[in-house]
């Protein structure tokens, strides 16, 4: 039954990765969120500290990426909207 | 403790409000990568079978609301491709 929550907590992991290619490669963040993003990131971040206090290893890891790949996309967006 | 991780599902679930919002008025989804969003709600939909399954209310109920918004924002970038 595990199995699922990893493979649901792979798929939510990985999926910011066409995100973060696209972005990079387009340079178009307009139609991307600040709000969400900058809530996001902070929602994963409590996750990770979450993750920590628990022990609990996938959770760490799984967090440690999708921060930094959300992380990746929000300072493309930030820097665009400075501009 | 736990609150930490209410507090973070609620972040990462309301998130995705603001970028609902953002789409719905600008309908600019070319920054927005059609695979992460596929990826995204096919993962969030195994997070809320996950929930299902073992029996957690609040993880079923942050993840009934993300695969809405989420869902939003995928249908609309699909009608954007599709046109």
């Amino acid at each position: 039954m595990q199995y699922i929550g990893f493979i649901a907590a792979f798929c939510t992991t990985i999926s910011f990765i066409p995100q973060v290619v696209r972005t990079i490669r387009t340079r178009d963040t307009r139609g991307i969120s600040l709000g969400m993003y900058s809530i996001f990131v902070f929602g994963v971040s409590l996750w990770l500290v979450y993750g920590i206090m628990l022990h609990d290893l996938p959770m760490i890891f799984a967090n440690i990426i999708t921060v930094i790949l959300a992380t990746i996309i929000l300072v493309m967006k930030v820097k665009d909207v400075m501009r």
